[in-house]
């Protein structure tokens, strides 16, 4: 796996079972996933001799994150490493004009968009979508970075985001109820899963908060959001986890917001919730084993993540969680706390939705130091 | 943890998510824990400058066997290393002869015996406790290994064993109904918590199959056996899982056959089953951290054991165990396989308990090769 933040550690751990032999390559030695696994390389991911040799004697390389040059996947295809998901996939996860162009080619539903090469596109975009519109650097965005929300298009910020020669995307800014997720793993042999829907809280462009399944979704609004994951899993040709973000609509649409091809924070809960965890799932299938069964295990599981506090030692807060709530599940990254960074993640499961959120809510904030009572 | 077996790889895997740094004295480098942690040192447990160098460093020492010797552990204690269980409490782990006395003093149910010197006590062993019976070296046995049943006093085997030298005990030959076992954990706060007590089906010694829970154990009988657990756990003072095998007799008694003090193959179903595996318990135990609650996520939880067959690939086992039962839980240590040797484990739950065990049996028969449809 490139990449060794939290989602390769915890693709290590579900690996361990299945008797897989997982090499990292990290960008460095203390990061999330080398802290905990045997074979670790560290290297630059935007170096192509680095990939080269890393990839040399591995069987299937895939990817914890979507920043990898895609003209290296390439590269590395031609010698004959097999990537999954492939380049020709994992380009609509990293360049999100490539992907609002493909999606709406397939008559998936999106958000109205416009490409942006300077002043006069934008100008025609705001005639077209309205304002406020949203602005997207096209590729290297994520946890809401790279996403702008532009009210006038006179401001400081619109000038040197159009000065700065990033390629641009601007989106309609839709007006939605609620975000949803459909997370789905495929394999080479076509064989596919779709998780339970969720309803994923978002604060600041980062996830908060998932609850799964989504509270209320009218059963053919879930089968509606599977369906596009599924169709666009096949359509792309994708391997591994595909997390489709969505945005659901006052009048009852769900629109794509963004593609993940990895395992993916609105699928954390599955570690607990499921019957199959979506780390195991993703090896499952870019080993091209049979998937493993999405079913949830409880009729509510919630998800808070655990982002870093003013509190730089979590020991305190964590004897706090686990003796006040013994069935707590706590995910701890191995990363030093820093504000606002994602450390960790508690997970509650059971048969109350307000019972199990709150104990999340609680277990989440007291580890970040937000509450101490 | 000392020992780098199946059980320490199963606790590394639960330390991920408590962000525990784990450390393990390996027999070997490819070892099964030594396959997936990063902080492996390759060293001979019976060697005290060997643990020694091991122990620096570490805030606690655990074990994933019961080999390393007393007067080590003792040396190791001396020395200010923090051994979780302690020498105090292993010993009874280690010596079948230290643990019998000590029980029968608490007055603890267990099998009658007699500690046996020489081929004098064997004979009043024989008078007092009937033929045929049990001969067990005190120090040394596992999976069946070191336990002898004796028909007759003047066999070849038993010459043998009386002149090897061996401290041996004596044991009546319950008449047992079947056998179960109380896993429970205890830190040393006091704090203490009892999984459901399982029935254990035994094969040449081995454990092959654990139900969880005991179907048809009476409660009363259920609760006797967890409070002599949770008795023995806190007499001893254990601290980190104890697993105490039983026999459950026909007349409704339970007597106490053996004693570990680490994560335990009864209690491998926790993974799957538990709301906190034992692997999670043992590590919370040793740290000092709050207990996790032990409830059965499931009405019936099966475990079978994968022992190593004719077969040295299981790829396409699992390939046909996934595919015909996404629900079912694999779990491999990455072991070379060899005929009659642990590689792994699998789990099935669900509300009907026939059908349960009959799917984990099938996939454990399938990856052993003992059934190919």
């Amino acid at each position: 796996m490139v990449g060794g933040g939290q989602l390769a550690r915890m693709t290590h751990q579900a690996g361990i079972a299945l008797g897989v032999q997982f090499r990292v390559l990290a960008e460095g030695p203390e990061v999330s996933a080398a802290r905990v696994a045997r074979d670790v390389t560290v290297g630059d991911y935007r170096d192509l001799d680095t990939l080269r040799a890393f990839a040399a004697g591995c069987d299937v390389v895939t990817f914890d994150h979507e920043h990898v040059p895609t003209d290296h996947l390439v590269r590395l295809e031609k010698d004959g490493v097999v990537c999954r998901p492939g380049a020709d996939a994992l380009v609509h996860a990293q360049d999100k004009a490539v992907m609002r162009e493909r999606l709406t080619a397939l008559g998936i539903p999106c958000p109205r968009y416009r490409l942006v090469a300077g002043v006069d596109d934008l100008a025609a975009a705001a005639r077209e979508l309205g304002l406020p519109l949203v602005l997207k650097a096209t590729r290297g965005g994520y946890d809401g970075k790279g996403v702008w929300v532009v009210d006038d298009l006179d401001g400081e910020d619109v000038g040197r985001l159009l000065s700065a020669d990033v390629p641009l995307l601007a989106e309609e800014r839709v007006d939605f109820v609620r975000e949803l997720s459909a997370v789905v793993a495929r394999s080479p042999s076509g064989q596919a899963i779709a998780y339970p829907v969720v309803e994923s809280v978002q604060r600041d462009g980062i996830c908060h908060e998932v609850v799964a399944p989504a509270p209320g979704l009218p059963e053919d609004r879930a089968l509606d959001a599977q369906g596009i994951a599924l169709r666009i899993a096949g359509e792309l040709n994708v391997f591994g986890i595909l997390a489709v973000e969505l945005f659901e609509t006052q009048d009852g649409r769900v629109l794509v917001n963004e593609l993940a091809m990895r395992p993916h924070n609105t699928g954390h809960w599955t570690i607990d919730g499921a019957v199959t965890s979506q780390f195991e799932n993703h090896l499952r299938a870019i080993l091209d084993l049979p998937l493993g069964s999405p079913r949830p295990r409880a009729p509510w599981t919630v998800m808070v993540n655990v982002l870093g506090g003013d509190y730089p030692n979590m020991h305190y807060g964590l004897l706090h969680c686990q003796a006040r709530d013994p069935a707590m599940r706590v995910h701890l990254y191995g990363k030093e706390v820093r504000p606002g960074r994602k450390v960790g993640h508690v997970t509650a499961y059971g048969d109350d939705l307000d019972d199990v959120r709150e104990r999340a809510r609680h277990a989440a904030a007291y580890l970040t130091g937000e509450i101490d009572e």
